[in-house]
């Protein structure tokens, strides 16, 4: 049943692996790198294994960086009072595109899911405690993504939160840039209205 | 504007130029490879050097193969007197796939294309018709796309082949496997009404 030539097969198997990729995307991107030069593929192969090594988590935030601290810890321009909890490393990143927020982030490494076994002990939670404690700490805001999971952190995190006597605040719900309420889901539009701000008149 | 530290920023970069993968893909292959063990991505990265090094083209038919000449060529089950003529090693691999063909392969690398610079000389046409001299062939198949480069390949090699007294076959366009009438394309179902055959009737 074998089509391939080992190296081929292995390969081909071990892209099957990767997100979003399967049997035939990773033959095609087999193929093509089959016809790459020896350089460039060196060149790929080195560079999956340099962002491994040379890659590591935030002692304080849980950011990846080269150096720990990382830059956005140990920056002066940013405000370090105000603490943004974040699942994920992808969702820190996604807010520092946006250049729009200045205080420090806080990765947890997930989110709460009983179901799979996640609690607060396996997320980056005492860790946030600790931060509290130590540092002087004006704001949290907590920026979950809009999931059940993601509620339930919220949730856990704001009762916790709720006596240390530091502003917490969450990120709004709604309507999406470009987002059409006609097709947004019935959560969106139930959240955008309860979101809803008073329009000031200008007079 | 670099919001990725630099290790990840080159890995993306790296991953963005496979083919199918923008921008967005490669960030999150690349975020799922930070969350891989160092073994899995050290296997991931030894198989892509690997598969360059190890493979190399079969010296006869151009096949990939990790033993020039290839298992095919070299094999006693295989009728070495039909050469089947294909584009690529993709393409010799699908018709391996449909385990109905026992015969041999030619792979020229390619198809003309006056437009783009691919020239005969460009291809291994000459390695075919050396082939043809020096074995004892009873028929060559032309297996190329269905499009303007494969068919401009195929016309060129009917016609250099035309005088060599060898039969030359070429495979048959129609509706594919699953295929709606309706929904097909003006060349199919033009294709697939000139290569109709008679249906005998069993009486």
């Amino acid at each position: 049943m074998q089509y391939y030539p080992a190296p081929l097969e292995k390969l081909i198997n071990e892209l099957r692996k990767l997100p979003g990729i399967g049997t035939k995307t990773a033959q095609r991107l087999a193929f093509y790198m089959l016809k790459m030069s020896d350089e460039e593929i060196n060149r790929l192969a080195q560079s999956i294994v340099d962002m491994k090594s040379q890659l590591t988590h935030c002692e304080i935030c849980g950011n990846i960086t080269t150096e720990s601290p990382c830059q956005i810890c140990c920056s002066s321009k940013r405000d370090q009072s105000v603490i943004c909890v974040v699942e994920e490393v992808d969702d820190l990143l996604a807010f520092e595109r946006t250049k729009q927020y200045s205080g420090v982030y806080h990765v947890l490494m997930g989110a709460l899911s009983p179901l799979e076994g996640v609690n607060p002990q396996d997320l980056r939670i005492e860790e946030l405690f600790q931060r509290i404690k130590s540092e002087s700490i004006s704001e949290i805001i907590l920026a979950m993504n809009h999931t059940t999971e993601g509620r339930a952190t919220e949730l856990y995190l704001a009762k916790r939160l709720g006596n240390s006597g530091i502003k917490v605040t969450q990120i709004a719900y709604g309507l999406p840039a470009g987002g059409d309420i006609e097709y947004a889901d019935e959560i969106t539009i139930a959240k955008a209205l309860e979101g809803r701000r008073e329009i000031k008149s200008e007079t």
